[in-house]
């Protein structure tokens, strides 16, 4: 990957990845970028223009390749690796996240989770045991960790971003309502901001409405 | 709100309501938008031309004051309004949706639950009840619904959601890994993709790595 895709392309890359797979599903082996196109609520040439950045995949009056399509997006997307995931937070949404097997099939797999309500002590979410904050280090130090994903409140999020940072862990799937503040250039913050889409929801509602 | 405002400057807007609710709390009064900016890492010109798509709220010199222009922030975010919603789908999510009692202090009311799971028959979420999916019709016969969130399988939620609109609501917070696609302009969805933003955060590993 010589150059730098701009971040709007890649986050349309999930969902080329899912329709290809749901086309995978159906069996259909190959398509051109105008079904693409009508089936995704995209342009055509939106549809190539964005591939191209990866190196085209299309033959000319042949269309694509759904299989091989599907394949080099899910490269590209770092699924063909194992991405290792400790859950910060054990509460309900921490535990959603477990329970979401789905996430696995895509090579991402949650290992631990960690929380400081001792009530949660020698418990487990779907066969994966929670730990206590006071273990963090000990498990760290013994396991690959890949991912933190944050489901803690806002107040202990950054603090407990640099202690993660400090154990060497540089991606954060965030939940929790703040900006973490790293000050690492290494470090990779992807944040789910329920509120905050919530609120853009409310905002196209009222904008109805007036 | 005379002229249409970008998605992408209502997407920010949620990100300035935060901050302003944080130096409310902090008891800041004013504040100037080259503070703003440092704080909130965006150029001051950016918080200037955001702002001023709502009609400035500034005063050249005086920097803006923080309580009216949360206020402010608010009113346009429909904040001021009380959202009642229904989350379909008391699974783990579901339930750890009705359980951030947070987003209520942002008028965001959730009502009911429902389920096709018998098992959750009479069982309630932090007091919120669920009620099975066949009582779907004649809850929303009696109670007004603004947003319904679907945290339901994927397979179900495309029908579920043209259920939903016949019945007359037309805001979804989709949590389902599926485009709905509902044939109605009326209609209002906000996606909250959660493997694609896992998938993101992995492009990003995996692109450092290279």
């Amino acid at each position: 990957m010589e150059k730098e895709i701009s971040q709007a392309v890649i986050r349309r890359m999930p969902r080329y990845y899912r329709y290809l797979g749901e086309l995978l599903d159906e069996g259909v082996e190959r398509i051109s970028s105008n079904d693409l196109s009508s089936r995704m609520l995209v342009t055509a040439s939106q549809i190539r223009q964005d591939l191209n950045n990866f190196g085209g995949f299309g033959q000319q009056g042949y269309g694509y390749n759904v299989k091989f399509l599907y394949d080099e997006i899910g490269k590209i997307l770092g699924l063909d690796q194992k991405h290792k995931i400790i859950v910060i937070g054990a509460g309900n949404l921490g535990q959603a996240i477990t329970n979401y097997a789905t996430f696995e099939k895509w090579g991402f797999i949650i290992t631990a989770l960690f929380d400081i309500n001792p009530a949660l002590q020698n418990t487990s979410v779907r066969g994966i045991p929670v730990y206590m904050m006071e273990e963090l280090e000990a498990y760290c130090s013994r396991q690959p960790v890949d991912i933190a994903a944050l489901t803690l409140p806002k107040e202990q999020a950054p603090k407990t971003a640099r202690r993660l940072v400090d154990l060497g862990i540089h991606a954060f799937w965030n939940f929790a309502h703040v900006d973490l503040d790293v000050d690492d250039r290494d470090v990779i913050v992807e944040n789910v901001h329920l509120s905050d889409s919530l609120m853009q929801l409310s905002y196209n509602i009222v904008k109805n409405r007036r």
